[in-house]
């Protein structure tokens, strides 16, 4: 159809449109300068292949520690380019006998992919507290809803690793011992909203580093 | 302007259009007998004012048990009428030395109104475990953030009383005791992911009236 | 389960993800110096507990005035903790014989608490017109869908109090008679979209304050 | 790159994945027989490409009554297609001296583009009262937003013509006239809910086929 | 009701609420000269009707050229005052055997609005590949679901024009044949992943001013 | 704090609320047996763990075909927990020489994760035609923003593998060769928006068993 006489006239149209509509939107990679908004981060000028690409899931996370277990984020914080997409992700790198402790994510789901190992998961729901737990293998894949109580630990005899995928580009992780223990709320406050006893409440506060 | 001999005519024509959009969506009181969808009910045929009206927050609920406190909502499952308008409630009735323990609500922020007595309450920030904490009088408000950790308790020397709005019709409640506890999630698994003793756990799987 | 001996090494490990998850977005108090924008406005940086809560509402409005009525408002403007969180909060005050005029709220939906005295509430549903009536008393709620004509007024024989929650952070308030006749919209073109007299147009301007 | 000998195995290979993915939901055409839901319709069964085309905007409004103007809706009720999508449309016919009467779309902003003749337009914001009107001319586009009173009337001396599109497939209309005078809200309630005087308010209770 | 002695009063209360609530956002108009962020652009201050209205679609495009068409755009760029108000809109001129190639829009429906001759449109689904086309005359409506393919050229024997309006502010355009050809995407690539011969390629990318 | 004497009224108090709200949605696991919506399909009733968990990923595509490609997806048809969710996966294998070819999603944005080998990806913006364009390790990740086209192939000197997640539980999957070639839309139409040459088009249907 393209005939050789036409194509002067045919680039210049064409690019007519593009020059009209330069602020179109396909992404907006996060200036991390700014302040954040309720919808994200401003969009950063001079954006190129790189800011939607991320290389720090890549090696293992060091689980050399308490719960052999660490959790490598990829969220708008480290990885600008998935500001505004609705998605993130991280990596779990859990040693034998380890475990990712109780926690929720208050502004995403979860979908965790095993890529080595074997790990037990499990995620409780509100109002009827129905444990939902399963082992899983490599390959398989697990589904955590928003916001709901849930963790992880290496079920098997090898290290387990795991790629985790977001609903939202900053999902936020509140685990539950650091919610209560590694910060200055006090003690009798502690046991009044848990039910915990002092001692147990005492123990782990002095092993998560809180006060009061 | 309205001419008396054009009256007849004026009618006709404003009814019109009318009928013609008869399926516009000013609300969508919920059909419970249906099955929910990821935004809400199906809606009910048949709407009367009462389906936008709720009176089962008038009385104060029973605080005559261990934690002195109650609380009585009026989520889509109680009042219909919330389904798609992005708002429910709730009464909170809390007793002298009463508490709501440590929960969360993962679909919905909350805010928090106290009509009678004081209000000691508190939440918690996810990564940095910041604790935010108030003593709220008669007429004072407070907002939870969505998904995160907090807790009311009577700070007073009389009753409390709070209403509570939530920005959607259906937050749930996952209070942290009864998901750990008040359910057949293994006492190993609950030491695992939360460092409590053993001794605690069993404890309070006993008093919640959870096994295993 | 934590062994003593181990417990320099869990704090160093699990203060690490906090850390390298700074950036977590749990919740984002407006900065009201920043322009706003489509989600709301950008988050404020050194937040405290102050900023999530708001003393504004404890005090009654001032009924001394022809309506009898008082709004006071906790939007966003004056609760900047509300900011992205889907929920913002007001106190109604109606004197004896009080009324709040016919109104929208164009971006929110409206639940109605009353926490004193009597107040007769209606809403007007789009295309059909149907109007939806209940008389509340304490305790009551009732709601209101997003957008649709809706009045309260004071049914009782002593002064009545509500709290009324939002479903969005920054409601607005569209009074219809001052978008008739409190600015400088001419009466002739009043007349011509609303079909009311001129002499009721002039009247209504000059109460409220209009010109044209 | 395509060697015709590996033609075979190449069409068996790209129609799997389509089989495997069957269920992907690029619309959702309105199935009007079932309840409407808080996201829209059920989808249909068996769509074509009748179901994303209407030809009911092509003729023009009956305009032949008092107000001489006429609005045709293109909503989900009359264009399933729509559903799910975020839009729908509208034409207006406006004959000499006509006008639409003040209104809001609850649930959606409107943008208008005039194709014949001369409308004069104004919305007014909420709180401020502030009027922002426009003579618009063939060609011209002018956006209401959501929720806001507004008024089209003819301000030529042709008939006047406009498409009408929504930011939803379900915008609603709320004409302030009917939804005061053509309904059987008490003539006491309207003049306590809007200063209008009993007689105007009887007036036009008459003319609109109101009771009360 | 409105009793002259008590105006004055009226208008002092009533103007109070106002005031402060002056920052209810009835609207968002672009700041174009701020970085735009996920939601949309900053709001401007000062405001005025003209922010709403543009004149840029009254005037046809060029169509001399080799595809015979001209979109002439109302987006957000064009047109700050849709910001935040998800929808814009755009002007279609197509010339007798014109066309508007092969294209989607990642972030909106098209809802396109035949106002002179005729038009053939059509969109794929994904993952079926069914074809929906369609034979519009004026007065015709059609809708493109979101990032769907589609196309329009002239199928009558005049100029055609079309207003399109779009679900979002911003929706995007990318026409196949520029994504393809109109940039340095080495030909190697673009053969491996269209099965397109290098001969095709080469030429498309000599006409349309593509490189490598 | 908890006394044994105390603890049999504790149960039942603590128990009530949870019946009392029965009805909260924690989640919404797909009847794939009902009708889909804009907002995904209905609930089904008695969901047990395994509805949040996935086995289809763990073995390999086949890739035994002339693009050397597999691509297994987890989206709501195969996986229904994820319904309601906002996250859904695939698993890529592209064996030495393949390539997904040129597609998009027309609603989700992408997160790829490479397991195993080398892959080249790349995505073109919309209206600036850019290209970015990465090679990926194993480990590393990209970002493809909802509706660009974009396309990966195997760059390495083995076979390829990656999880991809994706930003919704139903993301479409659009192949512009599927879209042009393998239906019945005619050579001459296809020939007219993509300005591809008669011999191509038609090379290409036969291949991918288009008619027309």
């Amino acid at each position: 159809m393209a005939n050789a006489m036409l194509l002067p006239v045919l680039i210049s149209f064409l690019i007519m449109p593009f020059s009209a509509m330069a602020l179109t939107q396909d992404f907006c990679v996060a200036d991390l300068s700014c302040s954040d908004t309720p919808a994200g981060y401003p969009c950063k000028a001079g954006v190129s292949a790189g800011d939607f690409y991320y290389h720090g899931l890549a090696a293992a996370g060091n689980t050399s520690n308490l719960i052999k277990a660490a959790v490598t984020p990829a969220f708008v914080g480290q990885f600008p380019g998935v500001n505004g997409l609705g998605i993130s992700a991280a990596r779990l790198d859990i040693a034998m006998g380890g475990v990712v402790p109780l926690h929720t994510h208050p502004a995403a789901s979860e979908l965790l992919f095993v890529t080595e190992g074997t790990i037990l998961a499990g995620f409780i729901s509100s109002s009827s507290n129905t444990v939902y737990t399963k082992t899983l293998y490599k390959g398989d894949i697990m589904v955590f809803p928003q916001g709901l109580l849930h963790y992880q630990y290496n079920g098997g005899s090898s290290a387990a690793v795991a790629l985790v995928a977001f609903s939202g580009p900053n999902p936020g992780l509140q685990i539950t011992d650091y919610a209560l223990f590694a910060n200055n709320l006090p003690s009798a406050v502690v046991e009044k909203v848990t039910f915990l006893d002092d001692a147990q409440v005492k123990k782990l506060k002095s092993v998560l580093g809180g006060s009061g």
